[in-house]
């Protein structure tokens, strides 16, 4: 995933002749916290925040008096990869990013609210989909020996005596998530799973002798 | 993972009797975009946002007179489930959200940043680790084995010729997140790792008879 696939390509433009009166009122009106200073090319001049806007006496004085310069800037190129807009967003606790092209114009903002959103969707999978495509892919092995083998490792494990029927009605409304956070941490839940693949796959072995 | 293990306990404080002035100094100090005011017990009574304060055109006006009243404030208890919090900051696209608790007092802030640094944790975990998981609980594959039968699976699914040692190399410098990008998502991810430990073990049992 790029930074231009998760960018808003819908974002206010504001120029250096505007005044703080104009720019504050375009802000509430779009709910922006920060925005972009672009020139007659769409190119980045600078950044304005509210509270820039909320210290000032005079409203009419232009953006260009009170806006950030480039250098003081936190910019993302459209082919940065997704990673990098987490990273910038955590380290300079910004709640948006202005997104560059090849000609240094602005394209988009990544904003901290739909890197949440995207970053969100992971964790609430349901475990269920996961135990299905255990089931698909280990070549022999029945969804009931499945979740026979998962309620005998949650036994060894937690000490909880938990029948399969049991197992099944609780991973139907359990996310990834919160398997994790039951498990302590994606390691341990993925050191359970291979756990419950090798039990399954040994009493089928089992059954057969 | 409750509210409390994610919110900052040391939150800008203003009150009703503030004036605007005087919050958006401390605002701009702090580098708040929004904040809670409480009165004199920490109970929450309002919310304000720094675009608001950049409407007004009176410096003298006091917070009472500026802020969102509490109906309209999106609001979080230190025992909801964490999920609460990026639910509500996706939903209502905010950057923060105040913590009450039962007493209806105030004991910290949600940030967006610093939901979204915990929910990148998991991303960057290396994929290196969950193989090595794997070379412990899976009984009595060695590494190396594992490393030829994750080069069989990704010349079965990719069509790329790669060799156990440079698929090693590889996930030396892989991310979950990378990974789960390259497959196309956890569920393939998933399934892969599976397609991996049984060629694995069909692989050692092929190789004692």
């Amino acid at each position: 995933m790029r930074v231009k696939d998760l960018m808003d390509t819908k974002f206010l433009k504001i120029y250096p002749d505007y005044t703080a009166k104009k720019t504050i009122e375009l802000m509430y009106k779009k709910k922006r916290y920060s925005t972009a200073v672009l020139d007659e090319e769409d190119k980045l001049v600078g950044w304005v925040m509210s509270i820039d806007l909320a210290l000032i006496d005079d409203k009419s004085k232009k953006i260009k008096e009170i806006m950030h310069p480039l250098n003081e800037i936190i910019i993302l190129h459209e082919n940065d990869p997704a990673r990098d807009a987490v990273i910038k967003i955590v380290e300079h606790k910004v709640t948006s990013i202005p997104v560059l092209n090849n000609e240094g114009k602005v394209v988009g903002m990544v904003r901290n609210c739909d890197i949440t959103k995207t970053l969100a969707k992971l964790y609430d999978i349901p475990v269920y989909n996961l135990f299905k495509i255990f089931e698909r892919e280990l070549k022999g092995i029945t969804w009931d020996e499945l979740m026979e083998a998962a309620a005998v490792v949650t036994k060894h494990t937690t000490g909880e005596d938990i029948s399969a029927k049991e197992y099944e009605k609780r991973i139907e409304n359990t996310t990834f998530g919160q398997a994790l956070w039951a498990c302590g941490g994606l390691e341990k839940f993925f050191a359970g799973l291979i756990k419950i693949g090798e039990i399954a796959i040994a009493r089928r072995v089992a059954k057969v002798r």
